[in-house]
């Protein structure tokens, strides 16, 4: 049975943790400093709240957290890796770019432990079973076999440390760089009068792109505020050729976010051109 | 049998000529400036060359330029269309944003012509029959029946003038944004050896966007220089919430025309990511 560490307690971290102990492995967490919601959601999923000299005894280290947090989870964790007798595989999960990713294996590298890239694709896993893909790369990535045995969808992709992050970024790129962009155009559409015109359109020439659009985009607005880390990480994956194109659809999300905090008026804009002419 | 201008002679301009003088219009356009072969595409489309007085003459006036151009075309016009004893109607066809329509419509206003506000959505007609949808909208657009009556397929969108303009913004905003997003991220991918990754997982999880892609990426680097002056259209459009990202996106789209005319490995890379694994 194996012993995974996961860090930290989000609904992607706590939902994988569940998914694990649910099918036998032992999950590690560390709650030190996080929010009582954080604690409830790793209670629920059966993770055992750990020091970090535990965690890094763990066969794996799994890293899901915001990007910005990528490189401070491996400096807090590296002095407990660094003095393990037996060394864990650490595997950064989370959406950075490539670069970054190369920045957190370097942390990693001193301490004499393994070190994956990964990146995830999809939502947390559910109660019905559903699990997202984890995309790794890097030489060790083979070592994960045991987060398969306990049935999360590992996918060993070709490439180096960075490979991952790179699929991860541009898969990304396009799909929430999608839900910017048409959210962006149906709030304008609206705001000139010309919303019933371009459902109309978009029904007579785009019908797969219009339902691609009403099943991603009415789940963004709570995510938003998400995304804006990981559009910065984008903006850095795809260097100059596209960085001003990722970096504003990060402020995108920022308004959309602060709407979302405040009046929640473009969600429901978006709610009312989605819907069609039934709800609307 | 009605009297049509149309200004210019480009693939759009000369494609609605012949589909119009094949199906019994009279089609007048002014070749005074233009090059050699605007004049063999307007002699073949069976459009006569005609002066400014002439073309104010006619029934309906199409202007079918680069967006840049649309307020020159008007006020190249508007003298003739002020001296014209009987009233054409104007129809600004050009791809841009709902405030230079209205700037067009202003310089229009003076000569006692009617105003309409149009916005072209597909390519240009084709032999086969094939035409996109003009939309149209303003309180004159109803006076637009006889091009329908030729062959032409308009649609009234509700709204006044700028509802058309708007309604081919947002939907161009869309597509061409998706286009340019989908290349920026395949070329970023292949740059850090994810391409083939990148491509399993299109094809696992977004199986409909990689076959949009497959149809509308290819044709791209031969208009992208055509497609810059409509994405900083469309930054005028979405005012401050997404102005930046069209604004990058007209750059994207100058670096890719950039390299259209020099070394053209751009569309070579996004033609092996999207030919896939055969080709590639």
């Amino acid at each position: 049975m194996a012993v995974i560490a996961i860090q930290a307690q989000g609904a992607m971290g706590a939902g994988m943790g569940r998914h694990l102990t649910q099918r036998g492995a032992t999950v590690l967490t560390s709650l030190a400093g996080r929010s009582a919601a954080s604690a409830r959601r790793a209670a629920e999923a059966g993770m055992r709240d750990a020091t970090p000299e535990e965690m890094a005894g763990a066969d794996i280290v799994l890293s899901v957290l915001p990007p910005a947090e990528a490189r401070a989870c491996a400096q807090w964790l590296a002095p407990a890796l660094a003095a393990a007798p037996r060394k864990a595989v650490y595997v950064d999960c989370n959406a950075i770019s490539p670069e970054t990713a190369k920045e957190v294996a370097a942390i990693i590298a001193p301490t004499g432990a393994a070190f994956v890239d990964g990146g995830i694709s999809g939502g947390p896993p559910r109660e019905d079973g559903y699990t997202p893909a984890l995309y790794v790369s890097g030489e060790e990535a083979e070592r994960l076999a045991p987060l398969r045995e306990h049935g999360l969808d590992v996918r060993v992709t070709p490439g180096p440390i960075g490979a991952a992050s790179a699929l991860k970024m541009s898969y990304a790129g396009i799909t929430k760089g999608l839900v910017a962009l048409s959210s962006a155009m149906m709030l304008a559409a609206t705001r000139a009068g010309a919303a019933e015109g371009l459902r109309a359109e978009l029904e007579r020439s785009q019908p797969q792109l219009l339902a691609w659009f009403r099943r991603m985009v009415p789940p963004m607005p709570d995510k938003a505020y998400r995304w804006v880390g990981e559009m910065e990480e984008i903006a850095d994956f795809t260097g100059p050729e596209a960085a001003a194109i990722y970096q504003a659809i990060a402020r995108f999300y920022e308004d959309m976010a602060a709407d979302q905090a405040g009046p929640r008026e473009k969600a429901a804009t978006l709610s009312r051109f989605l819907g069609g002419p039934a709800q609307g």
